[in-house]
């Protein structure tokens, strides 16, 4: 059958110009990041699903792409619950089934009102029984009892209508909520039946580094010697809905180091920063650099501290939407007028990073928590003055509030050259505490940035920045004007190669024009030429493809010529 | 909450000096085929399942990894069926629903034996009428009828009974013969509810590159100047039961010409294996070569070309078995004993490549397609004897086989020296028809090979063959005294570092006697100490971690010495 092939929304195919511009990224990234001291590991493709689940929120969670398991696990799974389904339906009750780590409770009554609070409880060998009394093959076996997981299976003829006969199928850790709030209240409407996932995947493509790179931390903690410097170049994947720029597959560039909270490590990475964006000759790059303790100081002196999201989305806003909108945001949030007041000195913030260090230590005099912040920023800053930066700019942004769920010291982002209609480039910051949802004893802070593969490419495409040099093509094609000639050739390819030489022999002897329009197209620099007469003087006809000019030459002279 | 980490089986996860070694064939591997001319792409790691399923057999198709549709896709599915039954049930009739590519086939009879062949046809307008007439809300959108696939909802009571009752919901393409088959003669039975997956997932993680490859092909065949080399270095996922040796993602080393059937491009292969081991140092590598036309030659003449696969799976097992258990089964496949006589000659095949041309070609002498097969392998041969190779020797093999059901003319396996026990460490060969699965026009020729990376690494591990030189470990660490000393040494680390020596500084102002702990249990060559001494004389104590010899020297010859 014939197919129009093409990719699925939001992939890529990448040529080879294309691979050699990313190659150049990620050499450059590369290069740096082990200068710096950092070693490289990976970790596979697909991960447990409960070691990514529930680390990035519910938006998060919902934009893991999941692997479906494979065999005929779901099959079995499927057949078991419609049995049940069944074996409910034929007797015309009413049934709550609950399936919770090794325990089923089981409801046969007619009061809906009933079925949440009082039902009998059986264990997983008595629902065996029970399957196994009532079908001829129990497939009901432990492997269904997933931990942390169950089934629910409650029908219910309510008010007497059949018209409002309903099934219902959950398999979500958190139904009790939903059941009694969702379904019970608007007579089971609007219950998904999306629960089922846990079932029928396990494995999950790996939604960021973080997270795994945490996992591995812990599972090989005995093997780790800290503080553990790592760097980690590979794809992630997200069900983002796929617009410019955004992908659901894309390679994030990770620097992070676990076991240390020195602040030597913050200016280490600006340093890293500043030397990756030299080496990719992309000059005027900033580099802004926040505290989430002054975040939250602030918060704490106008006595909003239970409002800090609120209060940083809306100070976020303060360059688009100017002062009096951001401060109207702020009193419809209910901070208050007086809290807002203390803030005055934060809109007019401006000048050196030293100067508002100065007007910070003003607003936050009275916050434990902020003045340790300014200490923080105050220490980065003074050594990166002293060892100075080539090409980038250290500039402290105090509505930098990235990562609030998760960074608890330096927060980092990289704003590409002004020049450049571009958003962040890179980001990073310092956590506390990375590995103690994977159950470490020793609480490991770390600290870490990435790089935006993809932004990188299109701000370095946009000004020009690739190095001509950028394409490993091929130097030269040798043309083909039979086997005797084709076999003499390939004697001396085998020299260029071995000597470095990107060599290609034209496959076929066809028509020497339609050989030398290969070269063209492909900018193929050189062309070599071996007739009869060349193989008798055992030399080789070099032509030059951009200048046109043709020397005689021995195999030497060729290989010194085109190297 | 705490959970204990691990990964899925067969994935694993790669430290730093197993990602250096892993990097060192990758490089090796990505070298040479660039001097060979070939130019990387890169393609996304899933694909739509429609390119992927059905091209590598039924066994392939399933150990493809399938990735969930996100959203609530399936919710929505899921819920509309259950609908359904419901309605089915709620009347207590039987019904056969068939949801077709926009046409509905509705069935409300009493006979079992009726529903197969008599049905009313119904539109896709008229379901929406009868769900919008039978329930609140109908979801049931075109958004359910995908092409090629349907619902089917089936419920029977057999012979009166009860027990019998039985649901079924099937979403396969070729359902009518297992409904026919499977499923009314065994009482539907043995009814699977596997063929639900085309409608929750819509894509796969790669299986192999060749078919992403063609895909590739077919898709930017506009952009693409034949005949076009390439090299794909990515990972596959295969859903194969994990053992030694064999994982669920692995990485392939791929390089295809497509768009010539020249044979210098099987010489060339065979001179790119050569060229890639000899520069691993791994000796004493044989690359076999055997030609499919060979095999159906030899099938041709003993009568047996219907059998092909019989006879060649047999022959294969001359090694193991002998050739009389070999004869054996041949036999008992249905081969002549008149057809077994004339391969007597096969059977003793040995010597040279030269001397098992000869006797293939008395064996062969009435086969047209066989003694084509015998004029491509002298032809390679004759080439190969000419240019010489390096460290691996060519070898025919006639009972060579793999992939028979795609290659057409030369195959490639390579075995690892006969010292390590390993199967072969890469194989190919040439097909002559790619593309034409993904409607491209032109028939287009190709022949490629691929390296095993994680044999190879086995093999060079336990040869001892990975250099010293492999591990891109930290040079130098520069021992931390204070934040005066820090400061000090973060200057020297920063010319160290764009020297391109892989620097660090010891975050914490640790123990000494802890610091340099860590220095020897990293295996850093050098530690490097600045006190208030080293300051004020500006310069730098080097210690040799190795000799324990220490200098004080300026930073200029720090450099020198560590470079």
């Amino acid at each position: 059958m014939a197919q129009k092939p093409s990719i699925p929304k939001g992939t890529r195919d990448f040529n080879p110009q294309e691979v050699a511009k990313r190659n150049y990224i990620f050499n450059t990234i590369r290069g740096a990041f082990e200068t710096f001291g950092f070693q490289p590991i990976e970790t596979p493709s697909f991960e447990n699903s409960e070691t990514l689940m529930g680390k990035y929120g519910d938006e998060g969670d919902r934009l893991i792409f999941k692997i479906l398991n494979s065999g005929e696990y779901y099959s079995k799974f499927q057949e078991d619950i419609i049995k049940i389904i069944f074996q409910i339906l034929k007797h015309n009750q009413q049934y709550l089934i609950k399936v919770d780590k090794g325990e089923i409770n089981f409801e046969d009554e007619s009061g809906m009102s009933d079925i949440a609070d009082d039902f009998r409880k059986i264990t997983k060998s008595e629902i065996n029984n029970f399957l196994n009394k009532n079908f001829s093959e129990s497939r009901f076996s432990n492997d269904h009892f997933i931990d942390d997981e169950f089934i629910e299976v409650v029908t219910s003829e309510v008010g007497g209508s059949v018209e409002k006969l309903n099934l219902f199928i959950t398999l979500d850790d958190n139904h009790l909520d939903r059941i009694s709030q969702s379904v019970f209240s608007k007579y089971y409407q609007n219950i998904k039946t999306q629960y089922i996932t846990p079932y029928i995947s396990e494995k999950a493509l790996r939604y960021d580094l973080t997270v795994p790179f945490a996992r591995y931390v812990v599972q090989h903690q005995n093997e780790i010697e800290f503080p553990f410097k790592r760097y980690q170049i590979q794809p992630v994947w997200r069900a983002d809905r796929p617009q410019k720029g955004r992908f659901r597959e894309f390679y994030q560039c990770d620097a992070d180091v676990v076991g240390s909270t020195s602040l030597w490590q913050e200016v280490e990475f600006i340093q890293l920063y500043d030397t990756v964006f030299s080496a990719l000759k992309l000059e005027g790059v900033t580099i802004k650099i926040n505290n989430r303790k002054i975040l939250s100081g602030i918060a704490e002196v106008i006595g909003a501290s239970d409002k800090l999201i609120d209060f940083t989305v809306a100070l976020d806003k303060l360059d688009k939407i100017g002062e009096d909108k951001v401060k109207e945001e702020m009193l419809s949030k209910g901070i208050s007028e007086a809290g807002i007041s203390k803030l005055q000195p934060l809109f007019t913030l401006s000048g050196s990073f030293e100067s508002q260090i100065e007007s910070l230590k003003g607003i936050l005099s009275t916050s434990k928590e902020g003045k340790k912040g300014i200490e923080e920023l105050a220490f980065i800053n003074e050594a990166i003055s002293e060892l100075g930066l080539t090409t980038a700019t250290l500039q402290l942004d105090v509505t930098l509030a990235r990562g609030l769920n998760y960074y608890t010291g330096a927060i980092f982002e990289v704003a590409a050259p002004k020049t450049v209609q571009m958003g962040s480039i890179g980001g990073g910051g310092r956590y506390d505490d990375l590995t103690s949802i994977f159950g470490m004893k020793d609480v490991l802070s770390g600290v870490g940035i990435s790089f935006g593969l993809d932004r990188i490419y299109l701000v370095l495409e946009e000004l020009g920045l690739f190095p001509e040099t950028v394409n490993k093509n091929v130097d030269v094609l040798f043309i083909n004007f039979g086997d005797k000639e084709a076999l003499f050739c390939l004697k001396a390819i085998k020299q260029l190669r071995s000597e470095g030489i990107n060599t290609e022999l034209y496959p076929e002897a066809d028509k020497m024009k339609k050989q030398m329009n290969h070269a063209n197209k492909r900018n193929i620099p050189f062309v070599v030429l071996v007739g009869e007469e060349e193989i008798k003087s055992n030399s080789y006809t070099l032509k030059n493809m951009v200048s046109g000019e043709q020397f005689k030459i021995p195999l030497a002279e060729l290989i010194n010529h085109i190297k």
